[in-house]
This record gives structure tokens, sequence and C-alpha cells, in this order.
């Protein structure tokens, strides 16, 4: 039986996918994806627009995941979600669930992977490429070199916290940046020889990039955008 | 004219290209790619052996980079590759730089398209799996949840620096780690409860994995190596 495989789609571009992802798709009986409804009521799927490119849309099987951090709504769309993996997984079926950017990095269906193995049902994980790493790519951006170190977190940065990573040596790359808007523009404000670049939509038509301060300053940080900021 | 590509190849799987960068290739006239000799005087090339498997070894140009840290010759051969693309770029052909891993992690050649953009070459940056990725997937892990950070550092880990960074919620990954495999060892020894998982060869048939400390203590850490250590 074919395990079930938790596969990352990368971060929208679909020519960014991994040509083992592409395969494994179009193996894939059934492909679970997550959509969210945004606030007008029409539902959204970044994974759904990725893998119709590739002509597959007849085997998708779409999940509502609520907006925001309604946990335990989410907990039970998850909850379903491996019900429907071992239902399929023992009748035989080839079950890919499906996830934006890499499923390594902040990815909550893990949770729903970890289940599976506990209840002996056979995983394998696809790695993707990571949003942080298409936007230093748009932008022709080195990361890390020599002795920096590359620091990666969610959007609970603060002032204090970047101060203390850039001055000994790390990049630091903001994701969910919508939710730490305004410590990051506090920081900017106070550090105006910072270098910060800053992304919208990363591997999408709608991508935006700039590392002009004023223009970062007037954005309002919509969900799919981070930043890279270097040490001075 | 084609910009200059600085192209990302990935960890080792040929698979793990991107869809992207296999159509670059194949359109490329000219594809540069590094090789090292090693001890015993064998030309080693993990480039050549990804792009070997697409068939496109007639268009490959291989540059033999000095192994260890002798920069000065390894600038030389930088002083090269520059000088080529410039007069490849002009005579209208189609040129691609590849790099193992991902080129904006870590990779010097970085120099060279920094170079080229002086130079006002056009150039662009595609993505690629970086290799604590490509582990993390083999190894089926989450790399960060929720509100952890991840920081990778280059082979100049020490335990202070891994016990500061662990204790205030960060994964840590060491690439280059045969350039620190005493102080990470000493670490593992001194902290037995650490969860560590100890990758060789990263998306290659020779790839090994364990999270075991008496078999990561017991082994010589060769050049492809790395680490993912968990806080407690």
């Amino acid at each position: 039986m074919t395990p079930v495989t938790f596969l990352s789609l990368g971060p929208g571009d679909p020519e960014l996918l991994t040509i083992k992802a592409l395969k494994t798709l179009k193996d894939a009986d059934v492909v679970m994806v997550p959509a969210t409804r945004n606030r007008e009521g029409v539902m959204k799927s970044r994974a759904t627009d990725i893998i119709s490119e590739w002509h597959l849309e007849n085997r998708l099987m779409v999940y509502e995941l609520p907006m925001l951090e309604d946990r335990q709504a989410v907990s039970l769309v998850y909850d379903r979600i491996f019900a429907d993996c071992v239902r399929l997984f023992e009748e035989g079926r080839r079950v890919v669930v499906a996830v934006e950017g890499d499923v390594s990095i902040y990815a909550s269906i893990h949770y729903v992977m970890e289940r599976l193995e506990e209840a002996s049902i056979p995983v394998v994980q696809s790695a993707g490429i990571p949003s942080f790493i298409a936007a230093a790519a748009s932008a022709g951006l080195s990361l890390v070199s020599q002795q920096q170190r590359l620091t990666i977190m969610p959007g609970d940065a603060d002032a204090e916290t970047l101060h203390r990573l850039l001055s000994s040596n790390h990049v630091v790359v903001v994701m969910k940046l919508s939710q730490c808007q305004e410590a990051v523009k506090d920081f900017l404000r106070q550090n105006p020889q910072t270098t910060c670049h800053y992304f919208e939509n990363v591997g999408t038509p709608e991508a935006y990039h700039t590392s002009l301060s004023d223009e970062i300053l007037s954005r309002q940080f919509p969900y799919f955008s981070l930043c890279i900021i270097y040490p001075a």
C-alpha cells in the first residue's frame, strides 16, 4: 500500500514544485488541500490554484479551514482529515495531503501526520521550496554567507528580540508578518539604517517586493507577507 | 539577451530539482558547475551527478574549486567564472551557473553574481531545496511549529551558543558540521536528554540519518553532514 504523502507545494508558482512532487500528485487518487473563506465569504485556496495549473483538479478534496485563531474549529477539521486519510488508505487509495510552502516550516498539518504515525499508517514527507527561499531568489539576495546565522521566526517579533539577534550577526526572517506589523514598523522607524527586504505574495502574479523604508512603512501587511532583515 | 541564471540544484536527488530549474537547464547553452578533487585526487562533483541524470552533460563547463580554506585560490577560480560569464553573455549564449543546495544559503558563488550586477550584466536567481529542508522531509520531521524559532548556523557551533539558542525556544540546524565536530559531540555528551537528528549525504543513495546519541557520537562527520537540534 502507498504511504500517505504530506506534500509541499512551494510558495505559489506551479513551476516551483519539485519534479518529485508533480509525479506524486499525478499518481495520487486523492489530493487533500486546505482552503479558507475570506472576509467577503469567498473561498480561497492557493494550494488549489497551484495544483489546477497541472490539470489535476479532478482528484482534489478541499477542506475549509476556519480563519484566524479558532484553534478548536481547526482541530475539528484536522480530525476529519485524519479520519479520511485512515479510511482512504485502508481502501488502498493513494492519498496526498498538500500543503502550501514547505511542510516542515510552521505547518500545523504536521499534527495529522504524527497522529497517522501513531496509528501505524505509513507516511512520507515531500520537501518543497519555503517562501523565504523563494523570496530571496526573487530579489536576487543571498540570505546568509560566511559566519552569519539565519533565524526564521513567526509573527511574534518585537524590537528587543530583533536587536539582540541582529547585533549577534543573525539575518532575521519574520514570517506571518501581519501579526507583528506595528512592532516591525516601529523597529524600522527607530533604526533607519537597517536593510530590510519586504515581500508580499511571493511566487504569485501579485508578488511585491521593496527595500525602501518609506514604502514598507506605508503598506498594510497582508497575510502572505514576510521580511528579511540584515545585520548592519 | 538571456540573463545569467544562478540556479539551485537542491541537495542531491535529481527529482528534487524544481520544474523551473530543469526547464532552465534544458534551455541553457552552457552550464557551469563546481567540482572538487578529493584526497585521493579523484574529481567529485555532486552538481555534475545531478545534471547528468537529465542527460545534459554535453553543455557542462566544470570548474575545479580548491579544497579547504585556500581563499586566494578559490578567488582566482571565481575570477575565471566571472570572466567566462561576461564573455559568454556578450556572445549571446544562455549561461547557467549551477549550485548545490540553494544559492541563497552559504553559497560563496553569490559573490560572482554581485560582480556581474555591478558590471551591468543581468542576472536571475533560481530557488532550490536547501539541504536542511530535504533532511527534515527524509526523516518526517517538522522543523518549527507554533512559536518556535529556527536558526541555521555554519560550522562554528559551540556549547554556549547552542545552550543559549535552545533555551530561548530556537530549533538549531548546524551545517558544515564537520568543522565543529568536537564541540557538537561535547554538547551532546553533556546534555544526554537532547533530541538531535544527524544526517549525512541527504538526497543521495549514501544518505544516512540517526537520532541515537551513541551512533552520532561514534560517527566521523563527513563534509556533507548536518544536524537538527530541538529545544527540550
